[in-house]
């Protein structure tokens, strides 16, 4: 057994570290040029903690810090962190508690994909790169109801995106957009073969997304 | 009673105030790639003193400083500062007139939402950003007149804008499509909630106004 | 009567000047994003002497110094300067005999003012900074023959954008597309109102030119 | 005779000065804006010693060193370096074997070529740059069948590209796009005046690629 001690200096080191990764990923969408203002984010989770890490809201990158990163369990308590998280958060625990292997989500609103996702349109395969990515097309949610926008719109976003999946194996399509909104992607490894860190990678390769 | 010489200290510490944020947020337009060389711009008003706060003509950016700021009180008479004042000083004044809550105007005439002004079409609204900020259409003014525009171009400018506003709220439509121009936004707010900074944050979010 | 010795001392002063002013409106062209390897350039000149400084072929931006800059007089003879002069002399000498107040000549590539040259379509004017600077459409010239292109192509360039301003104000109309090539742009002035910087800020300014 | 002590010690050198070479080329495409992660390459071939330097594979530019490009023979055989190469080898080797004259291959996947490439058209000749450097339209290959794209895919993306050149003269077409992929292209000599550096300014240089 693990002593109380011990488990909570643990928790501070997974935390630290998640709290490390998430803010380099955010940085890396700035880098990126998929970033206006403090609209887009990038969080992680760890999964043998049950904790998820996540930008806070309206904290701009430039002074950002990993002490600035907030940390919440799945039911969106915060654990560790002063400011409060991004309000993303609600769509990202749906999708953590429904697609059990990815390690992160990352939500942009890239000029081309956004207008895709405005279109309503899924993005057509055309080309190797968006095939080894994503295999197929980039789907797109229904349009939400006035109803799901008014009520609950960042959880209801999270179900959209799953219904999206219920034909979809997500561990092989690792984005969706969401109509009228922007793309989501998920990552479910780091290294480099394995492509993917926290749907960083997959968001900067969507078709059309980069310059 | 505040005596002249306390009155003239507050005075211009709230010009000095003022012309260092004018300063500050017309860099971020130029930060933002909004910017082509002199002929875009903030400025500001402080409601208590009735003073505006506006960019010099044809000074580069590169070399502004905050003394540089013009301040003009809203019949355009020159308060402080030696340099001239931006020709859209005349538009600026015609809104700050009619529209008494707002903080800062901003002009600029980033690519897309120009091509949409030159199209002389409203952008319809497609996606979330653009609703959180806008609340439906970006609104276009009707085409100015050959006469309106031979005669005083600016100040006629301003009165196309607030005609347009004749059956829209201001204060949810903080943005408008000049005809043949291009866009104008003011600011309401300057905290990040109430989202806008002198207008720049909503130029910057105009639809597909940024990469 | 001036002594040759003191004349001579004259010429280096207004021909180093000269040189200064083409090495940094060159520059300047870089830093507006409209120069993709050494394929771009302005020259200028000095109407007094009637000499012309222009930018040196194959010379990379980062190394261009001042006295790379090839000093010719009307003819295209080298008076001072070392390296080989950029190939669109031949053009550049053409529109200075034939365009007597203009100060310099710019060519670029730009992404979409040479779209718009390739279709050989003039850019309809739909914008107010447009029409400030061209009064009106930017022209474009008629398709070279296959004998004007294979003879002396440089020089037909030239002839062909003076064929276009047979009924238009090249004072008023600063800059032409060549058909099926890019944009050339003139200045006549250098200061701010007057508007032009040996044509860089013409071509700067070229609708959709800039991002 | 050359003793092999010697023969080692000019192939060292050959190699690093490949290496570098392959290196500054590799950096130039990410200077001009065509690289996205580490998808993109170029790689070198010293024909005297019959050995090709490329890029790693997954290593990010901004901590590639000399050291850390692969040496290989024609038949893809290490020589040195103790990365892997990039996947692109096999492609390029067959280019190289097919094509006695070319010094560099070049592969991006820049945003408006690769669009040409998706929809499988070639690019029309349209401008003088473009003319210049391809003498007629930018060639698409055929697209690949399943069987080609799921055995061997990079070998059968070279022999995709030479088919397309049985028509055409490579010493004058220095590139091509390779259906539902992008472009790849070639340089055949050195100096300014012979245009092409490895193939990396042919790269840049494909009409719509750079800003």
């Amino acid at each position: 057994m693990v002593s109380a001690k011990r488990r909570a200096t643990t928790l501070r080191d997974a935390t630290r570290e998640a709290a490390k990764e998430v803010l380099e990923a955010n940085l890396e969408l700035v880098r990126r040029g998929l970033v206006l203002y403090t609209f887009e984010n990038v969080n992680g989770i760890s999964r043998s903690d049950g904790l998820v890490a996540i930008k806070p809201s309206c904290v701009p990158y430039e002074s950002m810090k990993a002490g600035d990163i907030v940390i919440t369990d799945l039911t969106g308590h915060i654990v560790e962190g002063s400011l409060r998280p991004s309000s993303d958060l609600a769509t990202h625990l749906e999708l953590y508690k429904a697609f059990p292997s990815i390690g992160g989500v990352s939500h942009t609103h890239s000029e081309f994909a956004t207008s895709w996702a405005q279109a309503r349109k899924p993005i057509p395969c055309f080309g190797t790169t968006h095939a080894d990515y994503f295999h197929g097309a980039v789907p797109v949610t229904d349009a939400m109801s006035s109803e799901a926008i008014a009520s609950d719109y960042e959880k209801n976003t999270g179900s959209a995106i799953i219904r999206t999946f219920d034909d979809l194996d997500y561990e092989k399509v690792p984005g969706v957009l969401v109509a009228n909104h922007g793309p989501f992607t998920c990552g479910c490894g780091r290294s480099c073969t394995q492509r993917g860190n926290s749907g960083t990678r997959s968001a900067c390769c969507l078709p059309y997304d980069c310059n």
